[in-house]
């Protein structure tokens, strides 16, 4: 029984791996590559295996820590692997020429379009949160906001009590076609990080305050 | 010579208003009857005039502090008057009876709809951020962000500078396409207080923390 499995071993896996472990979770780290993979496991520590994605994922949360295109090549040829599974969706389908436009059509998201490719329950979640802010757990001293979108209530619910345990503050807000404006507002927030003119340095993460 | 005109005399003209006031601006309320008008005006204080959308408005800046259909009819009324003005839409274009959904198109946003209807430079800023928020000027003891969107730089810079005074901290995040995504941000922050279910009660602001 493995409560998350997180799919790649870059930046964003490293993130949202401090903090399953944090939250006590056990964990799996599948990479392309075993190497990658297992010193990802390895530096993470706590109950965590590694694997590569030649085998199918153990964990009842698959978190895609991929870009979109790779992100839809391997929910793809996992198929039917996935039936059943809670699977994150945490990318940002940027233009990453300009930081400037979404390369998906207006009326979609990456999110929704990962959702055509599988029977898995697809969650949009932690695509605001730089990866340097999931490690630290929490941004001037502030818990990270993580906004989940989702169709399945049960789905969202139980992102929801992982991103929690995590000491992370998740906000659900609403089905899974809002993954279109999370996905917009970070473009925003990635364009702002890209612009040398100005403070940001992907460092930042966005919260509703009051 | 005024410094900003606030079209409108309602709770986000309050906000906005006693922001332009603490930043020292000379301020003109225009609303659509003048007892409105005037009452607010004296409320705020500070250098304020006020008057009825039947005469043209006097600042360098405009802002429509109205919803999306009254401020497309108030530009297109006002027509050559608003020629080399500063237009500020500050407006979400929700569906008020679900608070899901925006009334825009995917692939538009009221401020590029109100930009078709005028010749001026319209800047879309202040959509993120609450009236009561304003009027406090700060929420947990933290600026607010103005994200401000628009094709005129020198209309951003404007803005911004306005923004800088009032004490708050503008962002520009690009061209005025990127009004669709600060607007369906918005919404999802109005679907969050518009659900009893948390804690939220249109007193939030969206902050880009770091």
């Amino acid at each position: 029984m493995t409560d998350i499995t997180i799919i790649g071993n870059g930046n964003m896996a490293r993130g949202i791996g401090t903090r399953a472990v944090a939250a006590g979770k056990s964990l799996q780290i599948l990479g392309r590559d075993a190497e990658g993979a297992e010193a990802l496991a390895q530096e993470l520590g706590g109950d965590t295996l590694s694997g590569t994605t030649a085998e199918p994922p153990a964990g009842d949360i698959v978190v895609l820590a991929l870009w979109f295109d790779a992100a839809k090549e391997v929910v793809s040829a996992y198929n039917d692997a996935l039936a059943g599974k809670i699977i994150v969706d945490i990318c940002n389908p940027v233009d990453t020429q300009t930081f400037d436009s979404l390369v998906v059509p207006a009326d979609t998201s990456a999110a929704q379009e990962i959702a055509k490719l599988t029977g898995g329950d697809v969650v949009k979640a932690f695509n605001t949160t730089f990866a340097g802010t999931l490690m630290a757990g929490a941004v001037a001293g502030q818990p990270l906001d993580v906004f989940i979108a989702g169709d399945s209530a049960d789905a969202k619910a139980k992102v929801a009590e992982f991103a929690t345990a995590a000491g992370l503050r998740p906000l659900d807000v609403g089905g899974l076609r809002h993954a279109r404006e999370l996905e917009g507002i970070q473009l925003l927030a990635m364009g702002l990080s890209a612009n040398p003119d100005n403070e940001f340095n992907w460092d930042t993460a966005l919260k509703l305050i009051r």
